[in-house]
């Protein structure tokens, strides 16, 4: 098992002929969610190789145009391309209005079905689930009503330890469901067969949180607790503190206390303002608090495997 | 005098990693107007060093993504670089609609107004007028409501002839706006000395028209006649004509014959399918028909001089 992580963008503001803004496709447990969608993504998206007949969850973290203008050139696409299965599109209120509103002006008759799901609510809420993947809201301080999302493999079942089970003939078939979700086996003697005996341990569950834009928000730490891989934005170096809080913004140095405060493996910073041309400097900022930062680096797929 | 025109993206559809939606840049008497606007044009218009604070009207054909999908994402820029002076878009019933929905759901707060000129006729009306140029709409037959455009400098004054007015000490400063404007001078005896002796011709105005996209119309033929650069839509061969038909497009041979009968000065193939990978087929197609076609070349400047 593996998460992979695509950076498709990672600018703030408008895009430029070298700098493309927020988006992200996120491989886990082989389901392809796209988040956010700047101007030009799907272009990103060609040259990422990616398979858009794939993509079934968009998810959006705010309305503004850096991490929004790309959906509905893309939902185009999609339709130019013959879809015929459902996209669901996750995001803040107010979404379904600004696409649908496209769609209707275009006269677009969209051969697939959109279904939105618009956020409204500042808890932190369960936004999507499968048999093997949630998906949770982030609340963000942002200039505009802003969710970060959480993204997280569920429990997966113990493994059966087949060397011990052959020792008890009674364990049938039919009980290996119950040993597998960690429950003791109850021998007809009333014996009870502790679980960790008879499985060995479940695979570890991949986690990974996109937390953009928003403002400098330890309150997060404890829905972020232990993810293998943050993405926090860092639009500016710390000297630019109060041009941070003005705009809703965080920089390199908090979002490395964030990572810090929230023991994550790994922090990707992100969504750099254009003033920046050399991202080390935000680097080095961001690796006196928490060394294992790196910068994202486009098109490139970041890959967190599961060695069993 | 020139006419200067830049193809910033001459594909039909989808945007793709190597090619680009419709969208061009004219400069006509120093005009600066914006021709078309699908996704990504504000990354063509940096690639062509294009200054963005000299572009007031945007005019858009209709209100298919390929031709539109980019406006949003140019104006949320020029607010993020300040503009202060008033965008005019000139373009079909809706494109208010489609653009002020956008700017309230992000909630926007642009510093500059936006002057929607919304057309709604099916006849060739005068879009846009200042004291050099004219915009004529040019009526198309697409699947939505569309329109092309008529671009044309206003007649010039005539060129003073010192060494013939020298002649004649009667005529004075003052007359030499009548004589600019093709009026003879009568002298005190009644004599009338006819304009052509007092003045030479006037510099010839130029013009340019885009038509895309549209069904073969034959019709537009009156409109366009003599332009010194037509560009024409020819998504398909002819070989593809019940295809053409069936979208509402052209065929590169139809393209062709309309620049023939409007006796155009030289023709602009564009819109292309993204079937066609070599373009060359569709020129020849047109040359059969018309010499003086041309294919577009991305961020390449036409430039269209009078040797006076």
């Amino acid at each position: 098992m593996s998460l992979q992580l695509t950076i498709l963008g990672f600018n703030s503001a408008l895009p430029t002929a070298f700098t493309h803004p927020t988006a992200q496709l996120l491989n886990i447990a082989e389901r392809h969610f796209l988040i956010d969608c700047g101007e030009g993504t799907q272009v990103q998206l060609r040259k990422a190789k990616a398979k858009f007949n794939r993509i079934n969850h968009i998810f959006i973290s705010h309305l503004h145009g850096d991490h929004v203008f790309g959906l509905i050139g893309l939902i185009s696409t999609f339709q130019l391309l013959g879809r015929d299965t459902p996209l669901h599109i996750h995001g803040p209120k107010g979404i379904d209005e600004f696409i649908s509103t496209q769609l209707r002006l275009t006269e677009s008759n969209n051969s697939f079905e959109i279904i939105f799901n618009e956020l409204h609510t500042k808890e932190s809420v369960l936004v999507f689930e499968d048999d093997k993947v949630e998906v949770y809201s982030i609340p963000l301080n942002h200039r505009v009503y802003t969710n970060g999302y959480l993204f997280r493999e569920k429990p997966k079942p113990r493994k059966l330890n087949m060397d011990t089970i052959v020792e008890f003939p009674e364990i049938e078939i039919c009980d290996y469901q119950n040993l597998k979700n960690g429950k003791d086996f109850t021998l007809e003697s009333g014996k009870i067969i502790p679980n960790d005996y008879l499985t060995f341990e479940a695979q570890k569950s991949l986690s990974y949180a996109f937390c953009s834009d928003t403002k400098y928000k330890p309150d997060i730490v404890p829905i972020i607790k232990n993810v293998d891989v943050l993405y926090h934005e860092s639009t500016f170096l710390h000297e630019l503190k109060d041009l941070a809080v003005y705009t809703g913004h965080t920089t390199a140095k908090e979002a490395a206390l964030i990572a810090k405060q929230a023991n994550v493996k790994k922090l990707i910073l992100g969504h750099f303002s254009n003033r920046y041309h050399d991202y080390k400097p935000l680097l080095i900022e961001a690796q006196q608090e928490f060394p294992h930062t790196v910068l994202p680096e486009l098109l490139k797929t970041i890959k967190i495997e599961i060695i069993s």
